[in-house]
């Protein structure tokens, strides 16, 4: 199945959590996850070809005073900026949600993201598609994610992703079953918050 | 069951959309609807004794130019007015329950509404409670109907109801098996809009 | 001139921040502020006659962690559990201007807002009109101060008012030049938050 | 006086409303402004440097049914994307100023904006800094414009352009007094939507 670019939410077989994100692609195989400093950047690949898309590249990772937040367009930037600024996750997520809305392609691609909130530990997933706006507390055990998908899979599924550590759970998800895979992130946050990227090519 | 109030979106067995609201409460049961004009009022009933409680008395159902919103609070009243300003009932929704959160009691107590959008057709079913705020479109078939509560019930669960005319559907709604009736209206949101309200007191 | 309802946000002689609203009205003179617990209420007097206008009782003043906001409106509501919930007060204001609009009342009479941001000790002044939504940072000197009207002086405006604790603060406000005072409220928050009210009746 | 980058909104000696925006920069001057389809971009020049700073390039102008905006950053997009939902002008500025806020540079350089509000004709201008959101109707007689900057002059002041036709006032914006010019785009919006854009380089 072809689910689009997804968000993951979830805890280590310790409790630990955890956020990921795969860049799934039809259109724009030719990208890759670069980790730079507190945040990680979608960029097309040297041997891309050229394009104008806006939403080819953008931050797809931001992290701020404890909260890390991932999404799958710039949204990350006003989302991470509003925590900093002291707004709890739920209304960062939905505040950008609402004024940045689906992206206006042919298919009105939702934008989603996955967030842990520092303060709380409370995970976080959400979407904005063109019938649905919706941010909620990912509730997850350890052991278990959620994924929110651009397309099919677009409410908190459980996702089984085998690993503990950001390299395998990085791993787990590129090579999971939906189709198309371009490039994958995982971040652990424990005492110390561990990223991993993978890309094709 | 005990779900405190309750909103609802549905459709007649001809498919004409409706919508329902329901008072139900162990603490505040002196009060009723009044219909009135383009609103209906949640009151305390004549006998009941006097409060300063700012969640008792709210207009429960406005309509606008075409658009219909229920809602367990006066946060009715921004969203039909963002409605007739142009917004879309989504973003009218969304923003109005992102601003006014949900009611700051003992029991983080959620906002709720449901709404018919005049120029789609659309209905649209809401929730902010302290850990979700989700503003969906209902996808209901013909002689179907999804409700959303304040407690236990909070996504959109799908209730049964007999009756294909305001009067019934009140009924329906008012007899649920929900626990604490108070007060019930529907609306059926034909050629003409039809209001039925009914009070145990 | 008559201005209707005002806001004030100011710093007495020795730069300490004050915070003043004033009930003006040609319609309903018969409302008086009472100041109980950590908030303020205009409420009608007992001789007043019955209304079931939304806009004639609320709280106009609340306070939450060192922060205080007063308002015109219910706005003052949501606007200080979001400065609870983490917001700066910019922000706070602005949603719920943005969310909660104008009066829709025959004249579109403005929400208007003045507050003190505990942490920074900045003072902010705001409203939302038809044609304009404002939120600022007022910067008043010792002495000076700033008044945000309804009609008329809809922009932040110097205000002259002798005295400098709360009751001589609330006199000044009550009997400036603006006509058809009602009632007024007066906050200085200092080391202590000192709150003085005065009605006509 | 070094002002940033600014916007305008005025009426030619006729009254046909306009827009304009300029490039003022001092640290990246090779860049220009590009007109396609329903927007005009800003974009590097050939010989520009390569730089990952988000806010060099982004489109400063779109139109939608009538409506047009123009800014210093990306949040034209969701503006106009809004107005085209249904939002007024107003509400589609506020919402997007107070999500995307000021640029997080060393500077906290406002985000601006200056628009027409296609069914109404109201022009209006937006800023959203670190002490301030404000969105404001524009009220300009024929020959009159108004301008917001980033730096100094970051609320509504009256800019004289000689010219009546898009040619004209975009040379009057490129070449009017205010330092550092890098490119400038003129829109009038008559019968027809005329354009015009000139760089440096």
């Amino acid at each position: 199945m072809y689910v689009g670019r997804f968000v993951v939410a979830g805890r280590t077989s310790s409790g630990t959590p955890f956020l990921g994100y795969r860049v799934s692609s039809r259109s724009f195989p030719n990208r890759r996850i670069v980790v730079a400093g507190e945040r990680a950047v979608v960029l097309p690949t040297d041997d891309a070809p050229p394009t104008d898309n806006p939403y080819i590249s953008y931050n797809c990772l931001r992290q701020a005073e404890g909260s890390v937040v991932v999404a799958n367009g710039s949204h990350v930037d006003p989302i991470i900026e509003k925590v900093a600024a002291g707004y709890g996750l739920r209304d960062a997520m939905a505040l950008a949600l609402l004024a940045l809305d689906y992206e206006h392609d042919a298919y009105h691609t939702p934008r989603i993201a996955a967030g842990l909130e520092g303060p709380s530990g409370a995970l976080y997933v959400g979407i904005v598609a063109d019938d649905r706006l919706c941010v909620q507390q990912a509730i997850v055990e350890a052991g278990q994610a959620l994924l929110v998908a651009t397309y099919e899979v677009t409410t908190p599924t459980p996702i089984d992703l085998a690993g503990d550590d950001a390299e395998a759970l990085c791993d787990a998800l590129y090579t999971s079953a939906y189709e198309h895979p371009v490039a994958a992130l995982a971040v652990v946050i424990g005492p110390e918050v561990v990223r991993a990227a993978r890309s094709a090519r």
